[in-house]
């Protein structure tokens, strides 16, 4: 079955399912607390719908992967409800740490109701994560319940130390590339990783087959950041008209970055001076093509995907969910934007 | 046995088992990670010790409890810690949530790091109380590991609904005494009645033993909490010397307050025109006693006493630990600072 007929039958469930975990807290006069939640899940407030919702692209691996074992997707609903609630959580609190005044378009949290609020909001989308786990044992025997909010929670441990270097190598001189993979690593790859991992331990299938694709979460993981730094720097928006979305004006430690001022040419030169200018954005992105950045970025991200890639093939994909499942890696890693 | 026996036997075993559960951070280069959450805990920097450690009073109710059941209160340890992880998570945002500089007489790990490390560290003790909690299942039904695990998020849910009370209630005009008893049984008296529920729960007792613990630490946290608010008012370092720890001039809306406000007097008179100068507050004070803030305070306090007391009663602590939790009830009950 293709992605999009797979998506539309399991969206619109993993939509519900989410209403229903969040609905626990839409008791006893607390109806704007609710609120927050619900805005930021993209349900209410200006410009609700679709748009402001996110992919839901964690559900979606964490459910695929399940069909692709021959597991009852349906069963593993609270599962792919936590783990696009620990995404969400993780977003309300990036944008307090990074003071970021936007998400998906509209005002972040903290921004519409102040940073206290925003804090609070991120910590109770965190506490329905753990609750929305532990509801698999409405399906599940108890042994695999702790085992999957085991999964689950060491992601989130994984999630807190990736979080702390990028906060980290913000202020420091000295990043290498090595320190690149060990924080995203655990900041992108360890919850996609454990989206993988969850859906294979869900459909109940062997052992050898939960950690091809518990591999295949990760590597997918670190391709998708690879990716995602490369068009941070030569992207459309990037490089053209909107030059405030490049990587290389905001400062971020990425990837190529990494690798120029590891390169010690004139784009490391450059960069240590301090902050670029607006105008300077797009002849530092061709001075880091130059130098070897590109390429490099390119075959990082390459190889990332092959190892994806390959993990996947060795889990060996069953069922219907087959197809959609390369489907939808293919597309997280071919993305143009 | 007296408290001071127990807690001296007990208070080392936490304290060990507490490291046990943050070192797993420990690895992988992220020294200063660790150096964070264990800087808040009291463990090192500056002043580390019993002072900055706090009190680990949900950790003792916790296992006072499973041993006034005749339970193994050894095996509860890693519940034990649970509770003191996310009591300190709480703190950790809190601190930033309420701009407070100063958390046990030293620098608030915000302070410290500044607030995106300090809203992770907060994350990172909260997931390490996930993972506490699941441990139990070293020593317990994978059932029962579950059921302490829902307790024990379904309290921090209402902590964050609680929190989301406290930070609307500032900046409401019109807050009544109805609001006031809902926002701190989710703050202040969730957590110890989850205490008290897990202790009952992991000694294997009776359902019905398990509902009056769980209603005795319900009460106690309110006793608590509006002592607390008294204190804020008529305690010796709000009404002398140091003025500036009166919950009158910080502008808190606790019960004594809310009394104030309700009553339409002088005191909601000069109140209402906006914050008070250290020099009045002694006078208002005065004035609040004169209305029968304090007099109603007392009694409220008296009362929720009484209710925690009789909770207790039913629940028939057992053993030698019987002794110490009525001991704790009073201590935590007659404080005067």
């Amino acid at each position: 079955m293709s992605l999009n007929e797979l998506s539309s039958i399991m969206l619109p469930l993993v939509e519900t399912e989410l209403h229903r975990q969040v609905n626990i807290l839409d008791e006893r006069h607390t109806v704007s607390f609710y609120d927050m939640l619900a805005y930021h899940m993209g349900w209410n407030g200006e410009g609700a719908g679709p748009d402001t919702q996110g992919k839901r692209i964690r559900s979606l691996l964490l459910l695929l992967t399940c069909a692709s074992c021959n597991g009852d997707w349906m069963l593993a609903l609270p599962a792919s409800a936590a783990v696009e609630l620990v995404h969400n959580f993780s977003l309300v609190h990036d944008d307090i740490q990074d003071n970021s005044p936007k998400r998906r378009g509209r005002d972040a949290v903290w921004k519409k109701w102040g940073m206290p609020q925003g804090i609070n909001t991120g910590d109770a989308l965190f506490v329905l994560s753990n609750l929305a786990v532990l509801d698999l044992a409405r399906s599940f025997p108890a042994e695999t319940v702790i085992k999957s909010a085991n999964i689950l929670h060491t992601a989130c441990l994984n999630l807190t130390r990736g979080q702390y270097l990028d906060i980290s190598y913000e202020r420091l001189d000295e990043v290498t590339i090595e320190d690149y993979w060990m924080m995203v690593s655990d900041k992108t790859a360890a919850l996609l990783s454990a989206c993988c991992s969850l859906g294979a331990i869900l459909s109940e299938t062997d052992v050898e087959t939960q950690d091809a694709y518990r591999n295949f979460g990760h590597y997918l993981g670190l391709a998708f950041q690879v990716q995602d730094d490369f068009l941070g720097v030569w992207g459309d928006s990037a490089l053209t008209g909107k030059s405030s979305e490049s990587d290389l004006l905001s400062g971020k430690k990425s990837l190529p970055v990494l690798f120029g001022l590891e390169k010690r040419g004139s784009f490391a030169e450059r960069w240590k001076k301090g902050p670029l200018n607006p105008d300077e954005v797009s002849g530092m992105a061709e001075q880091l093509s130059t130098e070897g950045g590109r390429l490099y970025t390119m075959e990082a991200s390459d190889q990332m995907m092959d190892l994806a890639l390959q993990s996947l093939r060795l889990a060996d994909p069953k069922s219907e969910a087959s197809e959609a499942l390369f489907e939808l890696t293919n597309k997280l890693l071919s993305r143009e934007a």
